[in-house]
């Protein structure tokens, strides 16, 4: 089929997809003893390491990496005063990695997240699952029952209509987990011992209009569609949440991907999620969050865009200012979110000049005057 | 967890679930021989056996099944003039057996259709497991990333709103097909040696406001909840149009089911769908469909119900109001069309008086009186 990205099945690549226009985002506390298992898959490609908490603290990264490592202290020297809309001791300071990466596609996963198998006892190379499902469309404006139609031995079933067959450029790639689910605490305290064992081979698109919780441990997106609503809002030090800096993304995400006729996509890849973090800690920072998020979805789930909201930093504004709207109601903080919404947007703008829609606009216009 | 269906894997129970609620409709033209493969799991229940074609012809069932079979003399004498709903030559006859039943939840399946075995071997009782969709809740509202989150073994992830557990009844489960799979006349041709071998390990729910193409191989529903919306539509003999029976059905279920809050699952379970129909064959039906659905499927992705569509029989009234006036100006047939939705309402509530709304209503006065 048309559109289908004929790679071999979770082998290792003889030229790995995308090398030179990936980069692999880890926000960490830690040595990341952990890129050993990963080595086979990863080395190929250039890694953002955001390294959270005390900035004088060494990380150590095996040998044979290539990486750029940005503390506290190089995130304040870049960003400057803007540095204040990027968390401090909470994975949100992760987006930081999206901001100042240069390539078109960034996955981004947890230190604690280590090499899957498949039923057949193969390791799983999830990172190329997740180009294979960027590089494939998505089909969120009508639902396959046979879930992913371009996947190898798979279609369109009948009556799918045939206008939209050639379907929508994929956005995200929302990877799973296997063994320790992603639960939050009270789900955590009641189920101490459950664990995700099965394996669903599926790939599917979430429907347009539709919301969901965009877990950030094993997750993939095309920059250039959406780079700028990745952002995982304000969380951690000084803030009264934690645990909800991938759950805001998603939501923005999501609302301005269906404006935009973007795919977001769920499933395969999973990975193995190695240790449950402790559920008291996790229902501290989570417990604002509950309550907010029955207002926060309906919220979402009722955002409009306007025509004029055609790049995804108009997007993103409008979304700010109906946060600060609607939301700065249920808590001050959310006005401080909406500030920060803000400020991310501008200092993407300033770290990815060309990619503004002015410049581009501009770049467009100077073409077109030179013909 | 609460609601969860807590029946063994896919053994035979020992009482068979809902033995005395649930009917099996089958439309056929041939002998039933299929049925040996499925009598450890269907005999237990009630056979509604639709006979299309030529009455004359006798069809063999198998010994010690428990049915009532129905050809078209029997339509005819039992819904008079309102037989002209219910299409001739063609597999949308099934859903007089919807009608006739007693029970609150259907089971259909197709005549080539055979039990299918999970990936380690073991046979699948499709039946239960359409019975554990039924019987457990759905999530229409928010997407969960684990699918089904009522399953052995899953739960709702973190960020899923708590307001939104308890879920929505299930109306509809609609279950897949290995080896061949439902393709279009079109897809058919291009790819005629495709065949699904992919067992996917999931039942979903198919989102809110978002529609899908419902095949009625392998479909369970509950009658009490959904079942006046079931029907199939004008199909075959004299009709302009073949092999669009349960699409029709699917949409105009699904527009029901997100209006009335309740779910449509789809997944889990497969059967073995044995022969691919004559894609020629299937052209000839299909090709004003497959020029139809792209406008069909917009005019249900913008259909509305106003508050006052509190039954499913008012919804489905008022739908075909909405067929007659904005599908009529593509073709005459949908006039007819309209007019069949209303007659088989009518024909529904005549045989299934005690459920219609009124006589509902006037049982309950005439309780409230009696006091």
């Amino acid at each position: 089929m048309a559109g289908t990205v004929t790679v071999p099945g979770s082998s290792v690549p003889s030229t790995p997809l995308l090398k030179d226009e990936l980069d692999i985002v880890i926000p960490t506390i830690r040595n990341l003893d952990f890129l050993e298992m990963w080595r086979p898959f990863f080395q190929p490609y250039h890694l953002i390491i955001v390294q959270d908490g005390d900035p004088s603290k060494a990380i150590k990264v095996p040998e044979g990496f290539d990486y750029d490592l940005y503390n506290r202290n190089d995130i304040n020297r870049i960003l400057g005063p803007k540095a204040s809309c990027i968390s401090f001791k909470d994975s949100a300071c992760r987006c930081f990695g999206y901001m100042v990466s240069k390539k078109k596609y960034v996955f981004t996963i947890d230190d604690d997240c280590f090499v899957a198998k498949d039923p057949s006892g193969k390791d799983i190379n999830a990172l190329e699952q997740h180009i294979k499902n960027l590089l494939s469309p998505s089909t969120p404006f009508f639902f396959n029952t046979l879930y992913d139609p371009y996947r190898e031995g798979a279609d369109f079933v009948r009556g799918y209509p045939f206008s939209l067959r050639e379907g929508a450029p994929t956005a995200v790639s929302h990877g799973l987990w296997l063994n320790i689910p992603d639960y939050d605490a009270p789900t955590q305290m009641v189920k101490p011992r459950e664990r995700n064992s099965r394996y669903v081979d599926a790939v599917l698109t979430i429907p347009k209009g539709t919301l969901f919780p965009m877990c950030g441990m094993n997750l993939a997106f095309d920059r250039q569609l959406i780079g700028p609503a990745m952002y995982f809002g304000l969380m951690g030090d000084g803030q009264p949440i934690g645990r909800y800096d991938d759950m805001w993304a998603g939501w923005c995400v999501k609302v301005i991907c269906d404006h935009l006729s973007l795919g977001v996509k769920t499933g395969l890849p999973y990975l193995w999620h190695s240790k449950a973090s402790n559920p008291f800690v996790n229902l501290k920072k989570e417990y604002k969050g509950i309550f907010w998020q029955e207002d926060i979805i309906p919220f979402f789930q009722n955002a409009t865009l306007s025509k004029e909201c055609d790049t995804v930093q108009k997007c993103y504004i409008s979304l700010s200012e109906q946060v600060r709207e609607k939301l700065g109601k249920i808590d001050p903080y959310f006005l401080k979110l909406a500030d920060a919404m803000v400020t991310w947007i501008e200092a993407w703008d300033e770290l990815n000049p060309s990619a503004t829609p002015d410049a581009v606009a501009a770049a467009g216009n100077g073409k077109a005057a030179a013909k």
